[in-house]
C-alpha cells in the first residue's frame, strides 16, 4: 500500500492536532469516572465536561445551557431535523425547507420525513453553488415547521448567505437550523437568529465520535437519543468526557487559527485553482470568491474523478471525488448535480480541501501531479 | 476534593485498560484516514475497521456482517427499540414486552412509543430480580413487535434468562432484543435466538463514546441515524476508528479474561455479601446466586444510599446508589422498586461494581470503612 505523503481532504476528516490529543489524553487515562457519579473520580469528570461546555459557549457566544454535546455531526443533524418534524407536528405544520445540497445527514430524515406526510421544499442552489435569500422568502409558508440550510457547502465549499436566511426565519417565525460543520473555524458563525446548529469534531481536528448542537434558548427541543438525565435530558448517554474535553480544545484552536489560517491558505487556494484551470478542459465547481480559503473544488469532464484519486493515491497524495459519506456510490454527487453539472461533468470532479497543517509544497506537489496525469 | 484510591463503581464506568488505550492511540495520531475514503489513508482505516468488526464478531460467535458499531448503549438500545417498533408498525403488530427494570436506554424509547400507540406490556422481576419465563409466555401475542429484555441488570447484577426468553420468543417468531451492557465480560453471551444485542465499550475498559449493535440475518432492521453510507447504510457518521478498535481489544480482553476475573471476584463478592449481612439492618438486594460475581448491592434501611456514598467518597471509596445515569433525581431507583422495595428501602441501596481489576485489599477497605459509618 503507498503511503500518503500530501494529505489535501480535509473536508473527510482531519488529523487530530497535538494540543487537543493532550487535553484528551488525561480522560483515557486517570480521569474515567463517570461525570453523573457523585464522588471525587465522578465529579473531575463533571468539572471538565461544565468547562468544556462554557469554553465552547464562549466561542460560539452563546449561553452554556444552549450547548450540548453528541456523537458526531450526523447525529447532531438528525436530532435537530427530528426535533423540528416533531414540534411541527404537534403545531401542524408539515413543511420543511432546505437546500437541493444538503448533506445526507439532513437530506436521509428529511426523506423519511417525506414519508411521514412532510412536504420537503428543495431551493435551488444554482452554479455558483450559493442558495439565494428571493427563493427561501418565496418557499416559506405559515406551515413551515423548519428550514435548514448549511452554512458551508461540504463539496464546494461554498459559502451561503446563512445570517441573511436566519434573518429571514426569524421574521418570519419559522425556526432555522444550519449544519455548520463545514463552516467552523473557517468563516465567522453568527448565532443571532439561528435556533439550532450542528458542529462534528473530527472536521476541526478533534476526535471522530464527538459532535455538538446549539439549541437556542426558548426554541422546543425533542431529544433524540433517549435514556438517562445526562445533558439535562437533552441526550442521554454516559458522555464522552476525552472527545468532548478534545472538541473545546479544538474549537477554541480554531477560532485563534482562524485569520492566520485563511491568509495562509487563501493565496494557496487562488495559486492552485489558476494552475489547474490552465489544464485541458478543467472546470471550477462554485462560486471561486464565496468560497472558503480551504476548498477547490474541479472537474475535468470525460475523465473520472475515482480514477483522478487513484492515481494521485499512487504519488503519495490523498484528494477525494467528492464527499466521503457517498464513498463507494455509483451516482454522480447530488451536490454537483444540485448545482447543474452533467452526470459526466459531476463524476469528473476532484475536491482539494486544505488545513492548517497544509504547506505551499503539498499544493506544488499537487498541481505537478495533477499536470502530469491531465497532460 | 478527595481522592478516589478504591474504585468499586464499574458497573458506572470502567478504567480504559493499558491494552485497549494502546490499540486506540495509533488511531488517534497517524490513522486518521476517513475508513469511506478510497486512497492509502483511508483504506488504512477501513481494514482496521473490518478488523475490528471480525474481531468483535468472531467473538460473539456471528457473522461480521451482523455487527455494526455504534456511539454506546444507549444508541444501540434506541436503535433496536426503534427499529422493531417501525417494522411492527409496518405489520400491525403493536406490543413490545419488556421487563420493569430495564435500562432507561430502553424504558425512554418505549414511553415514547407508548404515546404514539404501542401497548408496553411491563413483566414483574419479583424480589430475586429475575424475570420468569411463564410471565413471558403468558404475555405474547401474535401482535408482538418486540420482547427487549437485559441479560443481566444493571444495578442488581442479577441475571436473566435470556436463553430460554430468546427460545420462547423465537419459538413465537417474535423479535428478541437483549442489553447486555452489563453482561458482557461477566456472563457467556448465548446470541442463538437473540435477534439484536447492545453492547456499551466504556463498560468493558474501553473508551466512552463508542459501542455495538447485532444484528440477526434477516431481522428486518430500519436505521436510526440517518446519512452517508457508511457501516452498509445501518449506521450513518464517519467511523470512530479509535473507538472501534479499542472496543475490539476490549472485547477480546473480556472474553479471555472472564473465568479468571470471575473466579477472582466470586470469594470477593461472597465476603463482602457476608461482611455486609453482618451489620446492622442489612439487606442484600437480588438473587444472592443468580448475579454477576462483581455486583453487590445492600440496602441499609433508615439511612440515604447517597449518604452513605458520600461518606465513603471522604474515605476515598467509590460506590453508587444506584445507576448513575439516574444520578440527580430524587426519586427512588425503579429497579429496586420494580423488585418490592419500599421507597425508603430503596434509598438506602448501595451499589458496589468490581472489575478485573478489584484487589482483596479494596474489599478489605470498603468493609472496614462501612462498619465505621454504620456502626
Amino acid at each position: 500500500m503507498s503511503e500518503t505523503t500530501v494529505y489535501l481532504d480535509n473536508a473527510a476528516t482531519t488529523r487530530i492536532s497535538d494540543s487537543v490529543l493532550e487535553a484528551m489524553l488525561p480522560w483515557l487515562r486517570e480521569g474515567y469516572g463517570n461525570a453523573s457519579s457523585v464522588y471525587s473520580l465522578g465529579r473531575k469528570s463533571a468539572i471538565a465536561l461544565n468547562k468544556a461546555r462554557a469554553a465552547c459557549a464562549e466561542i460560539l457566544g452563546c449561553q452554556t445551557r444552549e450547548v450540548f454535546f453528541t456523537s458526531g455531526g450526523t447525529e447532531s443533524d438528525n436530532t435537530a431535523v427530528f426535533s423540528a418534524a416533531s414540534v411541527g407536528r404537534e403545531q401542524g405544520k408539515r413543511r420543511i425547507i432546505t437546500s437541493a445540497f444538503e448533506h445526507h445527514a439532513v437530506l436521509e430524515p428529511l426523506k423519511r420525513l417525506e414519508k411521514d406526510g412532510f412536504d420537503i421544499v428543495y431551493l435551488p442552489v444554482y452554479r455558483e453553488g450559493i442558495v439565494r435569500p428571493a427563493d427561501l422568502e418565496a418557499a416559506l409558508t405559515p406551515d413551515t415547521a423548519l428550514v435548514t440550510v448549511m452554512t458551508v457547502n461540504n463539496e464546494t465549499g461554498t459559502v451561503q448567505p446563512a445570517a441573511e436566511l436566519a434573518a429571514i426565519c426569524a421574521e418570519h417565525k419559522v425556526p432555522f437550523h444550519t449544519d455548520a460543520v463545514q463552516a467552523f473555524g473557517n468563516v465567522p458563525i453568527d448565532l443571532k437568529n439561528v435556533d439550532m446548529m450542528s458542529l462534528s469534531g473530527h472536521k476541526l481536528h478533534a476526535a471522530k465520535g464527538v459532535g455538538l448542537l446549539y439549541v437556542k434558548d426558548g426554541t422546543p427541543f425533542r431529544p433524540y437519543i433517549l435514556g438517562g438525565a445526562q445533558q439535562s435530558g437533552r441526550r442521554a448517554g454516559t458522555e464522552n468526557i476525552a472527545g468532548i474535553v478534545g472538541l473545546a480544545r479544538a474549537m477554541s484552536d480554531a477560532a485563534a487559527d482562524m485569520d492566520a489560517k485563511n491568509a495562509k491558505l487563501l493565496p494557496l487556494r487562488e495559486k492552485l485553482i489558476t494552475a489547474l484551470s490552465e489544464l485541458p478542459g478543467a472546470m471550477l465547481n462554485g462560486s471561486r470568491e464565496k468560497r472558503i480559503a480551504s476548498n477547490v473544488n474541479v472537474s475535468f469532464p470525460g475523465k473520472e474523478g475515482e480514477t483522478l484519486v487513484l492515481r494521485l493515491d499512487l504519488m503519495g497524495i490523498a484528494v477525494s471525488s467528492g464527499s466521503a459519506c457517498t464513498s463507494g456510490s455509483l451516482d454522480p454527487s447530488h451536490v454537483l448535480t444540485a448545482m447543474g453539472l452533467s452526470h459526466d461533468e459531476a463524476r469528473s470532479a476532484i475536491r482539494i480541501t486544505m488545513s492548517k497543517y497544509t504547506e505551499p509544497a503539498d499544493i506544488d506537489a499537487l498541481i505537478s501531479a495533477m499536470k502530469t496525469i491531465i497532460n
